[in-house]
């Protein structure tokens, strides 16, 4: 199987965040109140603790995306589209959808550009992230 | 002045990474072996050690946008754009450069939508990153 096929698909598993896993990235990464304090998380509009929005493709990435697809890999060029539409609270079980956007060769330095889209769910289905992440792979 | 005015710019200084700060960044988030390994970096296309793609606006974003603009974050809702043009490689300097591209009431939340350009430029002020931030801010 072609890896770098338009339309395939791959399960990337789930992510649980724990309370703590979530205050532990926004220290280093994000610290604002809502992702550092339950207390004052509730009384902001999303009524609790949720995780800086970076977190969970951070996660994926490194967990699911680079042991799979690393060794081909000979740059990433961007990352557009990520739109965070739902908060990720601890606790909850998100999924996540790996698919191929699109496939381009790139003569010039001999590899092949894929535009990656990431997709994030939760128990009830919903979308609550998604992202195209650009990289230049080896042919 | 009011922070959030189409066309507002901010320095938000610059950005000098040693090898040990790329190398313990990749190992956290992206361990491809041209962030890690000098040696192996010399035989890539970029004939040298080069940052993680995000490195740098994740250091800016805490280290300067944060302490000027946190406390009056709603929520990100986003980014896009975000384009890796040229390699960052160990003690380059980098020149960032923060706009408002774009400010929309939200009257449904009370809150403004903005959009903020991150620019990075090198010595040479090429470009070699840029990305969109889209953050709802209280009004």
């Amino acid at each position: 199987m072609n890896e770098f096929a338009v339309g395939n698909k791959y399960n990337l598993g789930e992510i649980i965040l724990s309370e703590n896993d979530i205050i532990e990235f926004a220290k280093a990464f994000d610290p604002l109140d809502f992702h550092l304090d339950p207390e004052i998380a509730k009384k902001t509009i999303f009524k609790g603790l949720i995780a800086s929005g970076p977190h969970i493709f951070n996660l994926i990435y490194r967990r699911e995306w680079l042991p799979r697809f690393g060794k081909t890999v000979i740059c990433g060029t961007g990352v557009s589209n990520w739109k965070f539409i739902k908060p990720v609270y601890a606790n909850q079980k998100i999924t996540v959808e790996l698919s191929v956007l699109t496939v381009n060769p790139e003569t010039k330095i001999g590899g092949t550009a894929v535009s990656w889209l990431f997709e994030f769910k939760n128990e009830k289905e919903e979308m609550v992230q998604l992202l195209h992440m650009e990289v230049m792979h080896k042919s």
